[in-house]
């Protein structure tokens, strides 16, 4: 069976059997349980992780103990807090399992031999980087819109299955509204 | 004089001078007048900008006619409707120049080329691709927490001098907030 990661990667590039284990070596992986943490708010953060199975929120707790959600991260994902990822500054927010997870680190320094060595993955990450900001991108014109419907419906094409895995109140913590406003949105 | 791309471009990476000229063989240079247009809400983009003099806004117009301001270009900048340019798909967003404006551009196919040739370009964009969507991150955080201050000082952040270079309105508009509101923030 190939290996999920290898199917992941060469949906945009092609790895040799030597390639992809020599991409591999530079991988730990590890098992999380429901609600256990991967990142806590202050820390500095030194691992990518991709999701093999499981489902994970990143949000951030405003000064009033609010909690705003960020991204979730589910099976094929990359999630980290990139800004304490590549600037090795504190992390501005915190990573959770909804579910059990299993889960592949990269660390930064890994991350960093890999791609120096290896052009194609690189590349791979490039576009994977590109396709992140223009996600962000898209979050922003929506939340400058104010248009929770159209939030709501990205998140929809984003994460087609996060309705039936994570709950309701999550759903709208993303969206910033009330469970009976997220109600109204999802009949 | 070195060429201000190629001080850009060694903040990063670093460069001989037959591997300058090549990489400069992949732009083309234009010139703009204020109030003249890069990119139309609705085209498909093929361009990538790069903002040798003058200063840029990225916008889209709501539905009830509103401008709201995605981000501001100036000198050593990179712009373009990413999505766009990315997938090849229309644009959400228009970019017009504020001032008389100087730009190099890198099309679609060349940057392809240029980053398959040359691994420390895939490299130098994949890191300011990074460092874009940090930006992009860190302003969901602020509109989340809805928090015009930290908006604010971020902008001011991110350009220091644009204060000087651009109308209050489009600071006002970058930050969703009346002219008043602005005027509390800036004293």
């Amino acid at each position: 069976m190939t290996h999920p990661l290898r199917k992941h990667i060469e949906e945009i590039i092609s790895l040799t059997d030597e390639e992809f284990d020599f991409v591999l070596s530079h991988f730990e992986h590890i098992k999380k349980r429901k609600h256990q943490y991967l990142i806590q708010e202050g820390e500095i953060v030194n691992k990518e992780y991709w999701v093999i199975q499981g489902c994970l929120k990143s949000y951030f707790i405003d000064d009033n103990g609010k909690e705003h959600i960020l991204q979730f991260g589910m099976e094929n994902w990359w999630i980290t807090d990139y800004e304490s990822f590549v600037k090795q500054v504190k992390s501005k927010t915190s990573i959770d399992c909804i579910e059990d997870c299993e889960l592949l680190y990269i660390t930064f320094e890994n991350r960093e031999k890999l791609t120096a060595k290896m052009h194609k993955m690189e590349r791979f990450w490039a576009k994977k980087s590109k396709i992140g900001r223009i996600a962000l991108q898209n979050r922003i014109l929506s939340l400058l819109k104010n248009s929770t419907k159209e939030q709501y419906e990205q998140l929809l094409e984003q994460y087609p299955k996060l309705f039936q895995r994570v709950p309701k109140k999550m759903i709208a913590s993303y969206l910033g509204v009330s469970r009976e406003t997220l109600s109204r949105l999802n009949p």
